[in-house]
């Protein structure tokens, strides 16, 4: 079996079949494809597969298929292809759901951009009918990361989808739009030009083959490679029932990253995201440092939490604070004012105010002690 | 040792110590309140805590701070009376943190209600300097959690303290103002008036003996006891450094219920709860019927999760759904081409339309099918 016999029987197999259906990855896994084709070409059945395409296998070429598609920029990647994205193997090992799973058996690319380049990458996904906090969030978040060197991936849908995309394009960054339709489609049509140029600038990709349109089971199949072709899977606002939460559930299952921006719990479009934090299946990200630290290269994106810039006070000790706070604003007090106060033991108290007068918080008077200015900010 | 001489000692013990002092709660635990005080009065140390009251011993006279206290309608509660909020002995079990720790020797609480209220109530704390967003949110969802039930405790600060007793007042519930300062002072002054309320109609309780001047060491004295007075802490907006953070790790310290309610990542209001978020410190909380699942009583407010609502097509399975999608919307096909599109069997497509013609999803014309009404909303 050469490299194009198994390229060949692959793509009839995606021409056959729908994409992710396990059986075929499965039954592609054990024999080869070329065997699983020729096995159902010959009216031979394995596992169902052949009474479900039975309709389908007159008119099927896939050698004309690859011809045309090649002339029209596209090409099919398979597994073995020196550009595949080995992180699909790890489909094989996940459940289906919805009768969708296992690895693609190919993938069709339009763009420039090597496949390769999403060993670094993010998936930021989440509703179409966004609101202008999640789209600006996408958009920001989006071409941090890709200033960051991660590449984002999205399905290029209305809402977040976009903004990601482009937020990534305005970051200068790599960004790639997974469709569950042909390569050569637009859909929505109202992002053909935001296709357009992703094919030009970097890749379209898609299991379904050139001229195939959208349907509900590619849309499912879809969401399942958007997971498994990132590093970590972003959700910014998703409705109760969204598609972004079955992408974040793949991504969870494959053992990536699930990561979502929270919202106001005022806003049906961050139900979703807050339904996902309370069950446990994500983490919060604020912020794109954030989703570098969780996605980008080993020890390249290391974060600090966040801090209040400290006031000297904060430093001292507890028993110091507790002394500090009994030292009166402007009207002097003896140390043992202070202490009765404070309730810490005179003796102590004398020490800390000296060490306080020295670090000027306190100033001491012929009368006793009262704050420094330092203190008193 | 009669309960009278109990109190009286630990009344003398909360006059000559700052509250939550972790050293004072262990030796009454370990030897009685009375034996304590007649310890340190006979000028003999226990753990360091004579020198450190030395300057306060003179002049302190427990009996008479009740007693005018009591005419004032303030009331000095220790354990073993029978309305003390035995919630509180979990404290004993937790580690001190910055030097406070440990039950308190006594509470002293102004208002009519009886604290054994609060065996079901939920402390809702957040930002002084809060965001609209918060301020109603907390008003908001305290108000609901009033109404089904449970006790709204917080601190009587400015923001979300604040909008926190004034929800529950709204939902016609109990709310407990705890104070870092004496029960019979304003603090801050702007709340006179909401405490002068809560004194009149629920309850202020503090350790800190009347006339006493909230501080720093009685402001992280009183967090723990927020925290430890309730079934569980949320936290509804907090900057990075936020004392209502400290309620929350003390809420998380004595296995209480830690809850926060995001908001906008682009709100440094909120970063604070997104961190403590971000660390797996607390669940995320959207609205009171959350809180209530988590506080309330037993089986009394188990939640199911928000489902959208499920069009007809939703609960089918997922090969009619596959077929349903295959089906046009105006011009009728055959069967074979419904088959043909699916990607499913011709003999099962035909047992689905039959299914889906009886579910009212499809209609049977002489020259094929097509989606029927129902099926295109």
């Amino acid at each position: 079996m050469t490299s194009t016999d198994d390229r060949l029987a692959r793509l009839a197999l995606t021409l056959l079949t729908e994409p992710g259906d396990p059986r075929l990855s499965d039954l592609v896994e054990e024999i080869g494809a070329a065997e699983v084709r020729d096995h159902l070409l010959a009216e031979r059945d394995l596992n169902g597969v052949r009474s479900d395409i039975a309709t389908r296998l007159d008119d099927i070429d896939p050698a004309r298929v690859l011809r045309e598609a090649t002339e029209r920029g596209m090409r099919f990647l398979i597994p073995g292809d020196a550009e595949w994205p080995t992180q699909l193997d790890d489909l094989h090992h996940a459940e289906p759901v919805f009768d969708r799973g296992g690895p693609p058996l190919g993938l069709w690319v339009r763009g420039p951009l090597d496949l390769r380049a999403l060993a670094l990458s993010v998936a930021v996904v989440g509703a179409r009918s966004c609101t202008s906090y999640g789209d600006e969030l996408a958009a920001q978040m989006s071409a941090e990361v890709a200033q960051g060197g991660v590449a984002v991936v999205s399905g290029a849908a209305f809402g977040i989808d976009r903004a990601a995309h482009r937020g990534a394009l305005a970051g200068d960054g790599h960004t790639v739009a997974v469709l569950a339709c042909g390569v050569d489609r637009a859909y929505p049509a109202a992002h053909r030009d935001l296709l357009d140029h992703l094919a030009r600038h970097h890749a379209v990709v898609s299991e379904a083959a050139p001229g195939w349109s959208p349907t509900r089971i590619r849309f499912l199949s879809r969401n399942r490679l958007i997971a498994a072709l990132s590093g970590g899977t972003v959700v910014v606002e998703a409705a109760v029932r969204s598609g972004s939460l079955s992408t974040a559930n793949w991504a969870s299952r494959l053992g990536r990253q699930v990561m979502a921006v929270p919202g106001p719990v005022t806003s049906a479009q961050s139900e979703g995201v807050h339904e996902l934090l309370r069950a446990g299946g994500a983490t919060v990200v604020s912020r794109a440092a954030h989703i570098l630290e969780a996605v980008g290269g080993v020890g390249e994106h290391l974060l600090e939490a966040p801090r209040a810039p400290t006031r000297p006070r904060d430093r001292l000790p507890i028993r110091d604070q507790q002394v500090l706070d009994a030292v009166p604003v402007s009207h002097p007090a003896a140390a043992a004012s202070v202490a009765r106060t404070a309730g810490v033991a005179l003796t102590e108290v004398q020490h800390i105010l000296d060490r306080l007068d020295q670090a000027g918080l306190v100033v001491r008077l012929d009368s006793g002690w009262r704050l420094a200015a330092a203190a008193r900010a």
